[in-house]
């Protein structure tokens, strides 16, 4: 391995986190947070600054990577990110044990979203910021490493990964300098993030008076009156799709306006990046022949459609306590809120009928579109695997059969639908493998008093915990079912099994890059 | 389609059928149950002769079959032997309803175990030995299909079907010619299960004491008295590795002697039949170079250790109340019969610790070997699941790496990868298909009474019990945990659910054909 070019880029990757963390700096100095938790940014600020910039002393004897070497290096940035990242909550005291505050940053930065925090409003205004931000840092995050990491010598390369994640002519359309696209992209996501931040301070954010019944006063005063920041917050989590909660039950306490607002901009964020520069240069045509998003479209309407007629209590299911307009809105915002692979929640879903959350599960294993900041298995790899079964079904029936199957156009290759394959298999095998440790620990048969918008009431911990916990982290959404519902935490968990989730998260969001890179990178030479 | 072919070789399996039909017959006619319990049988087996008969008569033009009419023709068998094997149940009214009938015939067929009868005790002796016997049809069945429905002048494919199911040099060394391949692998079956019944015979195989004690007088003494009864149906039960239950509570009142005596030959029908073969011809050191064979030995050792430790209070689970010996002797069965796909269990499980059960569901989901009795995804699929992915890693790495990875001697070519890929991932997705369409059940949510060995107490139809009954009807095993536990039925299901598992486990079953055939037939032409 070439230690020396590899500490090179990790050291800058210590740099700018440390410039990242100049933000939640000045968020605990505008909030008066006192010397503690100034310290506690900058201290891990003047270890990152210190470290990476030693680290660009050596010369390097070789200056370009090795794939292998550009792999270890990925894993490494998104440990030495995190293992910094930690550093801010143990040192101001919002989440005190370390493996906890890793599981947190962890969580932040693969946009994951779960949390070990019991108690929202115990964490600083500088804390939460810095969770918040994270998801969005780790937004953007998936296309700066995938560009960083290659060679700039090697642009064809990462031309081929970013047009991987996108099985379609939209990627090569973009711009042929790799340069450009990144910055029309990066341009795409600020200015959406923007977008979203301008609606949400604009029209009503949070209810005060639902929030002064559940939490009183000063809280809810407070909470009310922080709408800069809860609208920052909001939208770094939508553009993100993280997921965090910065003030108690997530989004209960938001208005149908912002969850509305909010639930168009998840929808938003599960879109392919590359279809809206496609309509930046008014390629509109271009953009509705996009297979995958008519599939993604089609399963929305499905799946809002189903779990709203189940809260209406159709199929048998129990009707549940909402009105029409309410039922709409929480089915839409929740299956856009894990479908997108946030996990926001406006109620609690953990007692929807058995129908609602089943489909709320599909949504959250498929997760939206390739190209976007969504993690789990992605919507275009689910048509990819459907088609390939196609053409193994036909070549059984005739072996002579030459596939003329075509995504998005193209003939669909046998090596694309083998990696699709390959990753599912490997998606499922994780999910089980993960099941197994979690089911090691002590905490399974334990009773979990939950206390949420539908009142106060016991789970036991058990497989459907465990199960829905796994696919949570692996496909970086957040909240789980039953123990780990949307009114919970994972605070539960032992340091074992929260080591084990935290490297299943950082799993579910590397998984993708070497997926990326064997999807198809030979096809796509000729262009 | 050949409609007049695949008509005659439909009715030759009716009469097939109504051959076997003659056994429960005959069972009915020992056990002196009566005029309506004979006609049960001899009705649809004059109906079955009737129409296999009639079926006969046209001349086919064309004498072939086409590949897809052979897959046509599979799944028609399956019906149509499904649908009056039915019948017997309805007219003596063990099971009235027709749908309910369909489940447990289909349940037998496929060797799944899987059952909508609530009480036991009100089955007949024919209904009963028919049940189990079906089971040990299907067992052999899984052979017979593959044979009898490939053209007899087309014995290449053939040989590739019994071959793909095993990739190793076993099958090709079996013997050239098929007829004498398919009796000897019918001999085995045969002579394994004959074993099986006379240990059986021999030694204590119910426990009167126990019985008597919970099922009162005369049904403990009849149930004891029927030795021979009892022998038969628990030996077709683990031969054909099904797994009904034919006395109150599957095999808990059975002795600890016959316990262990099954959970043995559980573990030897889960072996590839063509490993029997060449300890037949004493080539015993090729068998044990068969990878196959020692991942599903660690399999089983790692299994059974975990699930004792885990009854014995390991790893901060609450320890059962068992002694050591039991602990063993129901963690040794219970991975058998699960690992099997069998489905027989001496005690509630249900109630095991998390870890226990969740290693259970790993065996349920490898199941056992392949060119078993067995169903599953099978371990050979997961053993090259793994190379493959190796491989791909390795790819990753080095994108000139020239793949050598072996299974069983040979080199794994990336076709036989992908085809593993491939069922694998329908696998997955057929289960959560099959999740979705139970989800719209009314039972979910429902409280379920189980009265087991431990007591009783209540549980929740929830996720737990829908994704594991699906497991179990999709990989043929039986019980599933939570509501559809080894103490409870699918009674509960309404008829939606109940015809969707029904064919789901047709589709577990025949899955395996169209993955066979694709399982590498153009990779062993050459041999």
């Amino acid at each position: 391995m070439n230690f020396i070019k590899v500490g090179k880029i990790l050291g800058k990757i210590m740099i700018l986190e440390s410039i990242l963390m100049l933000a939640p700096l000045a968020v605990s100095i505008i909030y008066k947070e006192g010397l503690r938790n100034i310290l506690a940014f900058l201290i891990p600020i003047a270890l990152l600054l210190l470290v990476g910039i030693l680290l660009q002393l050596p010369k390097p004897k070789r200056d370009n990577l090795y794939q292998k070497e550009g792999f270890a290096l990925t894993a490494m940035v998104w440990l030495v990110m995190t293992l910094f990242g930690a550093l801010p909550f143990v040192i101001n005291k919002d989440i005190p044990d370390y493996i906890d505050a890793w599981f947190e940053i962890m969580s932040g930065f693969t946009t994951t979203g779960s949390s070990i925090v019991t108690d929202i409003t115990a964490i600083s205004h500088s804390g939460l910021f810095w969770r918040s931000f994270s998801h969005w840092i780790g937004g953007m995050g998936i296309l700066v490493f995938v560009l960083i990491f290659i060679p700039e010598s090697n642009e064809g390369s990462s031309m081929h990964l970013l047009r991987a994640e996108s099985p379609g002519p939209q990627v090569g359309k973009l711009a042929s300098k790799m340069k450009v696209t990144t910055r029309i992209l990066y341009l795409i996501y600020l200015g959406m993030t923007a977008i979203e931040i301008l609606i949400l301070c604009f029209g009503p954010l949070t209810d005060y008076e639902a929030m002064r019944e559940a939490l009183g006063e000063p809280l809810a005063s407070a909470y009310h009156n922080d709408k800069l920041f809860n609208a920052l917050l909001a939208s770094f989590g939508c553009a993100g799709t993280g997921g965090f909660g910065f003030i108690p039950n997530s989004m209960e306490y938001f208005t149908p306006f912002a969850q509305y607002v909010m639930s168009v901009f998840l929808i938003l964020f599960g879109v392919n990046f590359s279809l809206y520069y496609l309509i930046l240069i008014g390629k509109i045509g271009q953009v509705f022949k996009s297979e995958e998003l008519r599939s993604y479209c089609l399963l929305l309407v499905f799946a809002v459609g189903l779990v709203f007629l189940s809260l209406m209590g159709s199929f048998g299911s129990v009707p549940q306590e909402y009105t029409v307009e309410e039922a709409f809105r929480h089915s839409l915002f929740q299956v856009a809120s894990l479908i997108s692979t946030t996990g926001f929640s406006t109620t609690d879903f953990n007692l929807w009928p058995m129908l609602g959350r089943t489909v709320l599960l599909v949504v959250m294993l498929t997760g939206a579109m390739a190209g976007s900041t969504a993690g789990g298995i992605k919507i275009s790899r689910i048509v990819i695997a459907f088609k390939g079964a196609m053409v193994n079904i036909r070549k059984l029936i005739n072996p002579r059969y030459v596939p003329k199957s075509k995504i998005e156009g193209k003939l669909l290759e046998e090596r694309t639908t083998n990696d699709v394959f390959s990753f599912i298999t490997l998606y499922f095998f994780l999910l089980i493998g993960v099941v197994v440790l979690l089911s090691f620990d002590p905490i399974n048969g334990q009773a979990v008093t939950i206390v949420s918008d539908a009142g106060e009431y016991t789970v036991t911990h058990d497989f459907y915990s465990n199960f829905s916990a796994t696919v949570a982290c692996l496909s970086n959404i957040g909240p789980g079912f039953e123990a780990v519902g949307p009114y919970s935490s994972y605070a539960g968990f032992n340091w074992v099994s929260k080591i084990t989730l935290t490297l299943t998260m950082m799993i579910g969001r590397l998984e993708i890059l070497p997926v990326l890179i064997l999807f198809n990178p030979k096809t796509w030479k000729r262009v």
